[in-house]
C-alpha cells in the first residue's frame, strides 16, 4: 500500500489542468477536502483532465516542484506512457469505468449469442438463430476491474468462467484461472472470448490469426480492451471464412474504424464507437473517484487506481 | 396443490400424441418411470406434442376414458382455449421456457438501452448514444415464471423493479408491486417497460395509445408476451413521434410481421422472430419437465405447470 507524503499541512492544494475544468470537478476536489489552486508552484496534487493530451504535463510538473501525486482521468493511459516519471505517484481512472464497461460486455455477449445484431439488420421475419448465454463457457482475458465488475453480472447465468491474467492466482467468481501462456487451450473450449486487458507490448495482437484459429467455429469474440489487442486483418479473414462465430468490438484498430472498412458490412460483426463508458456515464464516476482520492491524499491514506509506472497501467 | 388420482397401479401409461415424437421424448417418459403406450384406450396420461394443433385432441381424449392428465408443450396455450375440459387435469410448459425468455428480455433491455440495435445498423463511426441499465427503473407487466427468472438476472444491476400482476402481493426481488390498475402511474417513471403477461381478453392491448403516452420519452418497451398485448398501430405512431425511446419486440401483431411493415425500418425498433425460446433451446427443457411430471404423476405428487382452466393459462 503506497501512501503519498505531503509537503504541506492543511487542505491539500490541487491543480486541475490543462484548463477547462467543469464546475462539478472543482466541487469534487473541494468535497474531498482539497483547495483548488491555479499556480503549479503552489500545488501538491495534479488532476490532469485531458485524457488523450499529455503534451503540457511535463512542463506543468516542472513548474510544480511540490507536486507529488498526479491523477489521470481514464483507465487506459497509453498517451502518457512516455511521461510517467518515477518521482511522482500516478493514479488513473482504473476501476472507475468498470461497471458501465462490464455492462457493455454483457450487452455484447447477449446481442451476439442471441443474434440481436443479425436480427437488427433484417427487414423480414427470418429463421431461428441464437444460443444461450445460460451455462456458456466464457474465457476472459484480463483480471482487472472490468473483469471484477463482469463476474457478478454473469453469475446468474451459471457460466463457466475462465480468467487469464498475469499471474495464475484464483479470481473470485471464476471457475478457472490461468495466464496468457494458457491462451490457446482456454480459447479452444470457449463459447465466447472477452478481451478486457490493458494494452502493453506483451498484449498487443494477443488475438492474432493463430488465436482466432484456436477458437470454436461458433464462438463470439468481444473486445472492450483496446483495438490493438486484436489483429484486425486476421479477424476480417476469420469472420469471412466462418472460422469463428462472430465479433463485437467496442474498440478497433484503426480507431475510429474508417468508412468502407470490411467490418462495417460483415454480417456477424457488431461495431460500437468506443462507448463502453461514455462521457455522460463517466463524468460523475470520475468525479466521485477524484473526491475519494483527494480525501485519501489529505488523510495520508493509500490512493485508489495506482499506476504501476513500469508496467504502464 | 392438486394431485391426479390414478386409475391403475404400476408404471403410468403415457400416450404421446399426435405422432412424430422424438426418441428423446420417449426416453424422458421412461426416465420419469412411465410406460409409453400407443392406444388411447390404454392411456392414463397424454403428452400432446403439437404446440399449435389442438385439432385431434378432443377425439384422442374421447377414445381415452382413463386419461386423467394432459401435458401441453408450450407456455402459451391459446390454441387450446376451446379444448380445456374441466374433467381433465391440464399442465402446460409454463415455467419451462422462462429462463431463455428472461435471458432474451435482458438481451433486449441492454441492446435497447446501450443502443446496440442502432449501432448494428451503422456503417460509420457515429456518436455516443446510450443509457445504463445499472440503476434503471424497470416496470414488468406480469408476475409469472418469466418475471421470476428475470429478477435474478437484473439483481446485479441494482435496478428499481416494479411488478404489476393480478394481485398486488409482494414479489420476491421487486421493490414495488401493483396491479394493472396502477399501470399508467407505473409507466410514468420507468426507464424500461417489460411485457411478460399471458394473453387474455383482459390483457389484450394493455399497451395502447394511452399507455404509450404515459411512458417517458426515453423509455424502452420490451414485449416477450404476445403480440396482442401491444396495439401495433399505436406503437408505430409513438415511435414515429418520438414519444417513447424505443421498442424491442419478440412477438408482434400480426405475427409474423409482414414484409414492408413500418416497424421493420423504424430506427428505434428491434424485431426478433419469436425466438425468446427457440425449439433448439426448448426441447431439452420440455423433456426435463415431462420426465419430472411423469415421475410426480407416478408418485401421486402435485404436477408442475398446472393450467387454470377458467383463467386459460
Amino acid at each position: 500500500m503506497i501512501t503519498v507524503p505531503r509537503s504541506h499541512d492543511g487542505p491539500p492544494r490541487i491543480l486541475i489542468a490543462p484548463g477547462g475544468a467543469r464546475p462539478t470537478m472543482l466541487a469534487a476536489v473541494r468535497a474531498g477536502g482539497g483547495t483548488v489552486v491555479d499556480d503549479p508552484a503552489e500545488a501538491e496534487g495534479l488532476i490532469w483532465i485531458a485524457p488523450r493530451d499529455p503534451s503540457r504535463i511535463a512542463t506543468t510538473l516542472a513548474s510544480g516542484p511540490d507536486i507529488r501525486w498526479v491523477q489521470l482521468p481514464f483507465a487506459g493511459i497509453e498517451p502518457f506512457h512516455g511521461h510517467l516519471t518515477s518521482d511522482h505517484v500516478w493514479t488513473s481512472g482504473k476501476g472507475v469505468y468498470a461497471e458501465p464497461v462490464a455492462e457493455m460486455v454483457l450487452a455484447m455477449l447477449l446481442a451476439g449469442m442471441r443474434n440481436l445484431t443479425g436480427y437488427a439488420r433484417e427487414t423480414t421475419w427470418s429463421g431461428h438463430v441464437g444460443r444461450n448465454l445460460l451455462g456458456a463457457r466464457i474465457t476472459v482475458l484480463g483480471g482487472g476491474e472490468i473483469t471484477r465488475a463482469l463476474i457478478p453480472l454473469l453469475a446468474p447465468f451459471r457460466c463457466q468462467v475462465t480468467v487469464l491474467r498475469r499471474l495464475a492466482e484464483p479470481f473470485e467468481g471464476a471457475q478457472r484461472t490461468g495466464t496468457l501462456a494458457d491462451l490457446h487451450t482456454s480459447l479452444a473450449d470457449a463459447d465466447a472470448v472477452v478481451v478486457a486487458l490493458a494494452l502493453t507490448p506483451q498484449t498487443r495482437h494477443v488475438i492474432d490469426a493463430a488465436a482466432l484459429e484456436a477458437m470454436c467455429a461458433h464462438a463470439l469474440l468481444v473486445n472492450v480492451g483496446r483495438g490493438g489487442h486484436v489483429d484486425t486483418d486476421a479477424l476480417v479473414a476469420a469472420l469471412a471464412a466462418g472460422s469463428i462465430g462472430g465479433a463485437a468490438l467496442d474498440v478497433t484498430d484503426p480507431e475510429p474504424l474508417p468508412d468502407g472498412h470490411a467490418l462495417w458490412t460483415e454480417p456477424r460483426c457488431l461495431i460500437t464507437p468506443h462507448v463502453g463508458n461514455t462521457l455522460e456515464m463517466g463524468i460523475p464516476l470520475l468525479e466521485a473517484r477524484v473526491r475519494e482520492n483527494v480525501a485519501r491524499f489529505a488523510a495520508g491514506q493509500p490512493l485508489i487506481g495506482l499506476v504501476d509506472v513500469e508496467a504502464g497501467y
